[in-house]
Order: structure tokens, then C-alpha cells, then sequence
């Protein structure tokens, strides 16, 4: 087991990954107290994982609560019902959320916990590679709302995420991919090294070999936690971590969230992004190409679909990450350095739009 | 007018009081930029004040959301009604959201405030004497939830108070002695010279005499101002300001909220509490009396209920201010000095119980 921490001056809480954790008591006794426990899951993880985690929670007073799965299903009402849950079983104060699942659950869970009674403890286990190196870590929870994604939500950060990579052996392979187009994502922003390493070992990882999962888990929290760790509120350098979110945002909405998953958007946003930044004279295009050539290597797609510039800039205009009605984009200086930039050639971005979305 | 400040470390805001406030321009442009703003009333305050209000934002984009009143109406469908108004008139993470009204709207609008977008600004525009003197002041928020009381919600600190003490004016009778039960309570637990300064003036206070009530709400809010700015999640000296409101919120579950205002329950929780600091040799009967004499100045109800021991023992271990199980106690020390006691003689308890409420 690897243990990091997520240092936020105010608080300060592990990440733990490994092999076998969930059943593992001597993981849950290191700092977590808490006897009324309420593990929130899903109709597709329970019935694999709630067994494990029981076993590891042995003695302890253990509440579940279930809910459906995917996307559609991370709403306000859902949110409500965990608070049912958590008000039903009594939990206390000094309770603890457990959310054992992928990010749906765990925003859903960990914004129920931070309502609830204006906070109580929550515990990230999160079952998806995109939620074991992304939405598990940083404390943002939410819930999306009919006019946007997580347009309702808190930060409230987790006391300590525990991250069993056993739990990988059952994720859909498009599942898996879609989790590695974060990962990637850390190497263009952060870290060159590991973009390399990433580009040698993308097919290690799609053969899921334990150890290069595990590393690369751990070498993307280490950066998120950094990052996060310098600005918790997404003031100013925690947007980096948007790169490609933006079109890639533009993209999931235009087509509806049917077409791709999260990290398969965000994939095609990465590439975007980069080109918008190749344009910009900011990278040469051998970097725009290694990052699309990453991509592909991971079986991520490649292809942005013809949404249409006019609607891209539209939505783009609406999102959350707009201030004071600039619309602030992620681009690369370099590959393994973002910047955050609100003004740029507006004639580039639409050029690059006009190109690449029609 | 006057202004003081809250000061939490990591975030400062000022209190403005004083007579004609809200269609003041000059005290709507200190520091509060937003151009895109909701305010959130309710059906009662509305018709009387939001024109006033509209008239300082003069200029400003102004959008409107208004609830029905009343506790009842503290509900998340009421937040999510506040959140789509929010989402419907594209208001921005600069955005701002004004409550205008009493403690229902403030703790709504508050939470919806702290939800959106995971929290945007906004300002507290109190119009009833409870929430000038404290529900405004401090970062509460949230509402009810079937199970029990502000079980849902957050931290969320205002940016502003603006308190306008001409809103007083259409205050009813009965809602102005229920705001003096918390003015009452500060001298209690913090401040001896304004119990004695408010036995003095109560006259004055319930004559409506604009400079004693501007002192009495000024006093009341340096005093939460000076706890809250110790304590600001209320793990210690902030537990204070609970003073009467165990055995108060216990006397309104028995009489289903609708027997006394929350002001009235706090007033007989005050003298409850007072009792039992004397049973325990805290203070002498002189203190004890004195603080009931105050209270029936007030017009504020004395008698207690015969709402019966067992379930008020019931109640308070339902209650929120339970820790690991212990019932923890807001007791005074002396008339003026509060303190949290968890440890106590439990007899005492079920003594001054059977006595009081049978």
C-alpha cells in the first residue's frame, strides 16, 4: 500500500492505494473513528464490492444506502435521499459517509454529507479508474442540475480516500480508457516525465498490470493533490486541471451525453486545446501531436464530431468556468505546463473551431 | 449609520445598521460589485420593502425569486425553486444573491447561495429583529428536513448584513418580543452590563424607540460577531449561543411548532436553563429570577409547558447538539458567562424537569 496526503493548511487527509484495502480493517482503523457509518453505493457496485468493505468495517455500526446508476441519476432528488438515509438511520454528527463507487457516487454522497448537518465526515473508495485519479480527491461534490452539470454542489473534502485497485479487475474497458484520458491529462499539464512514461506504458495499462496501474494512479493523485493543495477553491492555478474540460464540456452537451463518456470528451477537448494552443504559437505542432498520438494509443477517440463552431462558442459562453463574461481557457506552454489564459485571438479559436468541430 | 465587522480569519465582512439602508445606493456600492443579482423574499416582505431595495441596486441587474413565508416553506424544494431561479436568469459565479426578509429566507436563500455553482456570493437583508440580531450574523445555513431542523446545510458567510431598522416598523407585535428573547440571550451568556442595560430600556425596545432597538441590535451582533469569529464552526465557544435552545426546541417538536414563535421556546428554554444552572449551584436564585423577571418585561412567555420529562429526555438526545452520545448543556456560570457542560449531574436534570414540565 502507498500512502499520500492531500496537505490543505486547514486540513489534511491520506490517500491510501493498493491491493485488498476495502476488507482491510487495519486501513479503516488508521483515523476513522466513527462507529454510525452510512456507505453509499450503486446498483452496479454493491453487489461486487459492499461485501469487502463490510468485512473491513467489522464491529462497526454499518448502514447502506443504494442508488441507481450513472449519470442521469446524480440529481438533487438522489442527493436527497442519501440525507433520508442518513436521517433515517440516525447518524449522527460525528457519523461518516462511506462512498463506495465511481464519481457519480461519490459527488452524490459527498455532497449529501456536506449538507448534512452542515457537514460531517465522508470517506472517498472510489471503484473507477476516472474517480481513483480524479473526482475522488480535491472535495468537490455535487449534483448536476437541468440547466447544467454541477451547477449545485459544496466543497467539502474527504477525511481519507481509500483506493482499492482490485476493484479495477471488474471495469469496462471503455470504462478504463475513459479514466486514462485523466491521466494523460496530468502529464500535459503538469508533468513531462510522465507523459514519457505514459506514452511507454499506455499499453501496460491497457493490459492492466497492476503495477503500472498503480503507479499511475498514485503519480496523477500526487499532482492533483499538489494542485489542490495550492488552491482548493479553484481560484486561480486549479483550473489547469479543466485542460480539454472546456470543448470537451461543449462536446458532452451538444451531443447530448450520449454519444461519449466524460473522459472520452474530455480526450477530444485535450486535443483541441492543444491545437488551439499550436495555433497560438504557444507549442509546436510535434507536442499537439504526441498528445493526440497519446490519446489514440489509449483507445480514446480522436475524432471531434461537427457540433459546429457557432454552437461550441454558445456553450462556451455559458459555462461555469466563464468570469465576469471572459470565457478563460486552459492551453498549454509547453507539453507538461499549463497556463490559464482570459485573453487570446479570438480569430485562433475560431479558426481551430471552424476546423476541427465545423 | 453603524458598521461593524465579522472577522473569521480567512474572510471579513461588515454589518451595516441603521434607518433607510436598503434604497440607499451608497451603502449598496461598499464593496458589493455584482452586476447580476438575485433577491430572494418572501410574499409578505416583498410587497413592503423590495421596491426600496431595487431602488439602492438602481442600475443593477435585478432579477427576483419570492417564497411563501413561513417555517414551513424551509424546505430543499424551496432552495431548489431559489437554485432554477438562479439557473433561469443565468446568473454567474460573480453573481450575488440579496435575502431580504426574515430568518426563513435568509437561512434559504443562504443555502441556496452556498449550493449554487458550490457557493457565490451573497448578502443578508434582514427585516425581522430575530434575524437582525442573529440568524443573519454567522454563516448558518440550510433548511428543515421531515426528520428534524436545519438538518440540511451549510457554512456559508455572507459578504454584507445590511440591516435597514425601518423594516422594524411593519414588524408584528408578537415576532418583536420573540427577536428580544435572542437579544435577551446575549446578555445571558456574554455581557451582564446589557442584561442590565436592556431591564433598563425593555420598555424602550417594545415602544419600538428607534435608538434603543439600533443599540440593542449593534450590541447583540458585536457579541455573535466576537463568538463566531472564535469559533466559527461551532466546536467550542459558539455553542454558547444555543443558550435555551435545547430545551426550547424541544418545547416546539412537543407542540409541533405551532404553539410558540422559535423567540417564545427560546425564552422558556432560557428559563429552564437558568433553573438547572441553579439546581446545580452555577448561579443563585437572584440570578435566576432575574433573568425570568427580563423575559416577562419582555411580554415573552414564562409558563412552561407540561410537555412531560420523558419526552423532553427523548428529545434531547434526538437533538443535533448531541456529541458521541452525550447531551451536551448550555449553562451560566454567573448572570453574563455561558458554559457548555457535557458532564453534569443528571439528576439535577430530571428534577428541574419534573418540576417544569412535568
Amino acid at each position: 500500500m502507498q500512502t499520500l496526503s492531500v496537505d490543505l493548511g486547514h486540513t489534511r487527509y491520506p490517500i491510501h492505494i493498493g491491493s485488498g484495502l476495502l476488507s482491510d480493517a487495519s486501513v479503516w482503523n488508521r483515523g476513522i473513528a466513527a462507529d454510525s457509518i452510512l456507505v453509499v453505493s450503486s446498483s452496479t457496485i454493491a453487489p461486487l464490492y459492499l461485501e469487502h468493505l463490510k468485512a473491513g468495517l467489522a464491529g462497526r455500526h454499518v448502514a447502506q444506502c443504494i442508488l441507481p446508476d450513472g449519470e442521469s441519476n446524480k440529481t438533487l432528488s438522489t442527493a436527497s435521499w442519501v440525507i433520508d438515509a442518513l436521517v433515517g438511520n440516525k447518524v449522527h454528527r460525528d457519523g461518516l459517509v462511506i462512498a463506495l463507487g465511481g464519481g457519480v457516487v461519490g459527488d452524490v454522497a459527498g455532497f449529501a454529507a456536506a449538507c448534512y448537518q452542515r457537514g460531517i465526515a465522508f470517506v472517498q473508495a472510489p471503484t473507477t479508474l476516472l474517480a481513483q485519479v480524479d473526482s475522488s480527491v480535491g472535495g468537490k461534490t455535487g449534483v448536476n442540475h437541468p440547466g447544467g452539470k454541477n451547477l449545485i454542489g459544496a466543497y467539502h473534502q474527504p477525511i481519507a480516500v481509500v483506493t482499492d485497485t482490485d476493484t479495477l479487475a471488474t471495469l469496462p474497458d471503455r470504462e478504463l480508457r475513459a479514466g486514462l484520458a485523466e491521466v494523460i491529462k496530468y502529464g500535459c499539464v503538469w508533468d513531462p516525465i510522465f507523459f514519457d512514461w505514459l506514452a511507454l506504458n499506455v499499453g501496460a495499462l491497457l493490459a492492466r498490470d497492476p503495477e503500472a496501474l498503480a503507479y499511475a494512479i498514485a503519480r496523477s493523485c500526487e499532482i492533483k493533490a499538489k494542485v489542490v493543495g495550492q488552491d482548493e477553491r479553484e481560484t486561480g492555478v486549479r483550473a489547469i486541471l479543466n485542460f480539454g474540460h472546456t470543448f470537451g464540456h461543449a462536446i458532452e452537451v451538444a451531443t447530448h451525453y450520449k454519444q461519449y463518456l466524460h473522459g472520452e470528451a474530455v480526450a477530444l477537448g485535450m486535443i483541441m486545446a492543444a491545437e488551439l494552443s499550436r495555433r497560438l504559437a504557444m507549442i509546436d505542432g510535434g507536442a499537439s501531436a504526441r498528445i493526440r498520438e497519446l490519446v489514440a494509443a489509449a483507445g480514446l477517440p480522436t475524432e471531434i464530431p461537427r457540433i459546429g463552431t457557432e454552437r461550441v462558442l454558445e456553450l462556451m459562453r455559458m459555462d461555469k468556468k466563464v468570469l465576469a463574461g471572459n470565457v478563460r481557457l486552459v492551453l498549454l506552454e509547453k507539453l507538461g505546463r499549463a497556463v490559464v489564459i482570459g485573453h487570446y485571438e479570438q480569430g485562433a479559436l475560431e479558426t481551430m473551431l471552424r476546423e476541427q468541430v465545423g
